[in-house]
């Protein structure tokens, strides 16, 4: 299949993680959704960065993208604001996690600009934020051509109404299986998916951490994969991100989106996410190169087919 | 691939289930481990049936394994015994379960004798009981070429030295992935796996419910399979025996157990348990054929495969 390379906008945080997992603690080191997804998406396609930090932020991210595809003229540095600080732990299980502190910082302030260079994107992941801000981020898009978004509980529960106008348009979200229940009210997955469906977009992919994850169409077609058999996980956090950066990723170096295209990008997105928790932060993924994820792609095909 | 049909033996139980779930409740329905194995195994090939009931059972097998290949001279109807009666009542989620009451009636008892004419079997599965009496019911086969065994909570947490005793003497361990926390004491079920297989068994599956799962052998090679994506699931009584079903019958189809052929084996099982648990009791796999199956079976593979 060759390759297009669409271009792909992402918009999203910046964080400054202090993270405990039972296989040690960092502080302060980086984070934040598009950080994690451009990381990941860069493997295979060319990536447009749009987000803020604060000027109180150690990273250079200039630096920490180097020799990357990432465009970084959507990252604003604001002066006198703070970077987004989170406190985590993950328990025994590694699947819970409880947010120690949170410093929300410029993500209270306004959401950054989409340059006018990025207007022709035409792949835009919408990482989680309040909808009606991903809804303002994507009016500055001028045609895309796939759009996906990823929400949170805060969001399903408090501002419903926005995120409904968010999925009448878009053509994918992205979530875990705890969001998916709480959104659509089912028991079964298969049924959450539908219903999510219903709302709006032509795909919902529905994470189940160590369980891989569902991805469900509305014209009715399935695709099940479980996640890469790891036998260390060492820190999930940027699991989700780094799963759609591989997602989008694919889908914008292939230039489409029909099933068979899709399923490839989700183990993709399986793929690289494993490499994310094998080490803190982005170190599990600044340590590989494409033909590694290609390998254990290969890898995750026959652990999976029979 | 040519069949071989080679013989295949169950030892396990007969119950009498009453059974509530969120989708509607049945009372003295047929069960039991040995009814469920050999229902879902016989779709695959001839099964031998060793169990024991009481004369209280209100089920004549013969009728009820009418037409499919159940060799039943293994079936012992014990005259003023009680047969297991299980009283059990599935939660929301349809993964939790409590047992409101248990009658264990001939389970007291001493087990169910192999008859002779079964000890050439090669194919043996051992269901869930105390595991000293599961090597006992294995020292009646002469010399099988592959047996696979079932235990639960209650043998691992009491019974640990006839366990090991067991895991020696067997080539496949078919557990849940609590069993498997609780067996190897590990927090991710990759390693749970290789603790398990370093106690014995060449083979070891780890079901996940709803999430499909997990087979590893002692020489590294691995297999992850999601769970047949059902939007009904109306009572998950003897999804776990008619796994075991699908995948022994499968394999003694074959009459091998490289790995290859073991994969499509757990496939079997995980298709097959997909139909028992549409509907209660045995409903769910007396309505359908063996074209039923393996139109599923296809279908999972283009729900897993990218």
């Amino acid at each position: 299949m060759a390759d297009v390379n669409m271009p792909l906008l992402v918009t999203g945080s910046i964080g400054i993680d202090t993270v405990k997992t039972p296989h040690g603690a960092r502080e302060r080191c980086l984070g934040g959704s598009s950080v994690y997804f451009s990381m990941a998406a860069s493997f295979f396609s060319p990536v447009r960065f749009v987000g803020a930090m604060g000027d109180d932020c150690p990273f250079d991210l200039a630096e920490v993208f180097k020799g990357r595809n990432i465009d970084l003229r959507g990252l604003e540095i604001r002066r006198g604001s703070k970077t987004l600080a989170w406190h985590g732990t993950y328990h025994e299980n590694m699947n819970e996690r409880t947010t120690d502190h949170i410093e929300l910082g410029v993500l209270l302030e306004a959401p950054p600009k989409v340059p006018d260079v990025f207007r022709d994107s035409r792949f835009v992941f919408l990482a989680n934020t309040a909808p009606a801000l991903q809804i303002e981020l994507l009016e500055q898009v001028d045609k895309p051509l796939f759009v996906a978004a990823d929400t949170m509980n805060l969001y399903i529960n408090g501002y419903l109404d926005d995120l409904r106008k968010l999925l009448g348009r878009i053509d994918c979200l992205i979530v875990n299986d705890e969001e998916a229940r709480l959104l659509a009210g089912h028991s079964n997955l298969i049924r959450d998916a539908e219903a999510i469906l219903a709302m709006g977009p032509k795909i919902v992919i529905i994470k189940k951490g160590e369980s891989g994850s569902l991805m469900c169409s509305a014209d009715g077609r399935k695709f099940v994969l479980p996640a890469y058999p790891a036998s260390e996980v060492c820190d999930p956090t940027g699991a989700g991100d780094s799963f759609a950066g591989g997602f989008m990723g694919y889908l914008a170096q292939k230039g489409k989106t029909d099933f068979q295209t899709l399923k490839t990008a989700v183990a993709c997105g399986t793929v690289v996410a494993s490499f994310t928790i094998a080490d803190f932060s982005l170190a599990g993924l600044t340590a590989i190169v494409r033909k590694d994820i290609d390998t254990r792609l290969q890898t995750l095909r026959e652990f999976t087919c029979f």
